[in-house]
């Protein structure tokens, strides 16, 4: 019978230690365990509401189409295909070497990127397929690797040697030696995060190329999340994998409404790649979830047909540098190093100097798990500012290597970062 | 290298013969294929849009609360539990033996009911595992099981004698040794669909005792799939198989916002039952989406809020009775026997008697299938009404039980059911 017991997704053991399931990082540091005035810079979602202008476009359409209030084609509506294609065809290289925009068969609108990915992933692995992910992971693709029969491999990001102050991105490196070892015969598809969550880094083009030649040579899919294609800061070049030589043929690259338009709970999210790899990816999409919102998805072709008029992204973009620098600022008077981030809305902090007292005591759910697990839930209890534990975002063999930072998130108004900014200094007291 | 040809999902091979796709029935006869002119009786979705006090309520939660706008719980927004409880609550026989009301842990929300019973399938099947499914089937349970690792099982429901002129669902019946007889030790879970798509036959308490009593006796799962249970009609009574005795604890019961509100783009649905079931799905849920659309959900909540004093539910299903009853005097001129809809919004029609001109030809996609895909897309070419082929709903060792009929969706306003009628009744000419 279908009890808790024996209600165990095949291969997910680290999800369901002893028949219970462990329980993820999200719901450990949800709002309802927390103290609720503590202040969340933890799960990365905005204390704003999308733009006004395009909610209001939204209600409209809702209100005069009404089958924007029904099914929408599997694949996703025409409007948004058509928008979508407007938006990203200028930043992948091929197309515009070949002089062409994106076709309707070249996306699949998805139920947020997280299914887009988990639909990638069913629609492509056998059981037993290797997929190598870089740690520090988006800890969903875990998941989304084992339910679907196939194995996660990792491969670290290095860190800037301990002690050393502020990094960039640039200083997390991927030793390339490492990488190509980690392929075997049952490799199938890489995932490569750019902007990364949680380092911030953006992958240069060098490097994107280093992984473009082993992928070519390995003949692998490869799964560009590029969620964060909205935040690149400074002088940063974002580079699309899926665009560079004999790439677009074996690349799906994942996006996501929810970053780019501040509305994580839409779950609109899209993919892009060649029909061949659509084509799976779109059958196992509409067995999954059916098709994506309607009404989510008119909000967002919306907003990308209006993003140019209104100056959308490029004032969200200097919105963002400007919580970034504020957030920053604080970590710089408490002397925490960090990585600067050049893209995403997280920043790793180096934690190793705060000195948790002894004497505190953690529950049940944060034990057993990296030493970060009990620093941020002192942090949320004593500070009052909620961060993540990055452990979570390692293998258990590697988890060691995220224990001394803490990701906050600052994909929030300044007024409220400067409030948890406030609140972080007190650390002081606690930094020998 | 994952082309085409190999993304082939483990055991699917009904759906991707041969290494391309074989297509589905809904992108066979999605309106991009049917002439524009045809009158869509196929797929189940309203001409109408949802209630306009819904609507309007709803832009007001995302103009005013942020939070309707980004991540939710991914158990669903507590105003939504909370709504689907007090709604819910009442029509379980045991809750209201108990005198008690739903709790949060026994609900989850999930992206339509369609990801629903797929999360319920990732959570609690093991390969190998095999689900018995009454046929015709809703065909998307076929992917749900198979994607999932999972061996469908199939028992007919044996329909009315041919020749035997209209009937009821009562005439669709299960035979219980039969039904018995398909359990093996791999038995896991069984779906039981009432009311049911496509015959609209809901299941009486004697039958449902019958499966209760088996399902105890071979101790599995039930996934009990009652989308339709705001569309019962006359004086027929919707039991849920959930609330009867010994049942609670085995039971996850689907429903469906898009079905009850006339919003089938919203994606919006829910699964009911014991704390120990809900939560192995909710892991897998919040691992495939993460979590179901904000706003969609707030839009529901407003809906079960309100649907009291806006007499919504009673209204909709005399309005419902009406589209029925249009539609079925069509099918009373011409002679064409059907199966009386007793719930849900479609009706089967034998169409044994309709001579396809023996000349017409059909496009590769129906060749191959049952006869039924051949009479429908003449119905669709020359006609001008789409409905959709039942022996889609069977598997190949019984498709020929449904190839006599067509399904009909009469979820339109009875204009169109008119104007559809008028269409229909052309086929005076082809019947000898």
């Amino acid at each position: 019978m279908a009890t808790s017991k024996d209600a165990v997704i095949p291969q997910a053991d680290r999800m369901f230690e002893g028949g219970t399931q462990k329980l993820d990082v999200w719901s450990i540091f949800t709002p309802a365990n927390v103290p609720p005035d503590a202040i969340n810079l933890g799960q990365g979602f905005m204390n704003w509401a999308p733009a006004e202008w395009i909610r209001k476009l939204a209600h409209d359409a809702m209100d005069n189409d009404v089958m924007a209030n029904h099914y929408a084609h599997p694949r996703g509506r025409p409007r948004l295909l058509k928008a979508i294609s407007k938006h990203y065809s200028p930043s992948f290289e091929n197309l515009a070497k070949e002089g062409r925009e994106l076709t309707s068969e070249e996306i699949v609108v998805t139920a947020g990127a997280n299914c887009g990915t988990y639909a990638a992933l069913l629609a492509h692995l056998q059981p037993g397929d290797e997929v190598i992910c870089i740690e520090p992971f988006f800890d969903q693709y875990f998941a989304s690797i084992v339910f679907n029969g196939g194995k996660p491999v990792f491969v670290p990001l290095h860190p800037p040697k301990e002690g050393s102050g502020n990094s960039t991105g640039s200083e997390w490196t991927i030793d390339f030696d490492e990488y190509r070892a980690a392929f075997t015969p049952k490799t199938k598809a890489v995932i490569i995060n750019t902007p990364h969550n949680p380092v911030g880094k953006v992958f240069s083009r060098d490097e994107l190329l280093k992984f473009a030649e082993i992928c070519i040579e390995k003949d692998v899919l490869v799964i560009a999340d590029e969620v964060y294609d909205c935040m690149v800061y400074d002088d940063k070049e974002h580079v699309r994998i899926g665009g560079l030589p004999g790439m677009w043929e074996r690349t799906l690259t994942v996006g996501s409404a929810g970053k780019s338009f501040a509305a994580t709970g839409w779950r609109v999210g899209w993919l892009i790649g060649p029909p061949a790899l659509t084509a799976a990816t779109l059958a196992a999409h509409s067995r999954i979830v059916f098709c994506t919102s309607a009404p989510m998805q008119e909000a967002v072709a919306i907003g990308l047909e209006g993003a140019e008029s209104h100056k959308f992204f490029e004032t969200q973009l200097a919105e963002y540098v400007e919580r970034r620098d504020v957030l920053l600022s604080y970590f710089d008077q408490l002397g925490l190093p960090y990585t600067r981030p050049d893209g995403s809305y997280f920043v790793l902090v180096d934690m190793s100097k705060v000195q948790v007292p002894e004497d505190f005591e953690v529950p049940a759910t944060c034990q057993g798990r990296g030493k970060d697990f009990k620093l941020c839930w002192w942090l949320a209890q004593e500070i009052k500012v909620v961060g993540i534990p990055p452990s979570e975002f390692y293998s258990k063999d590697h988890e060691h290597i995220g224990e001394r930072f803490a990701r906050f998130a600052f994909c929030k108004d300044t007024e409220l970062l400067h409030r948890a900014g406030e609140r972080l200094l007190r650390l002081k007291d606690y930094i020998h």
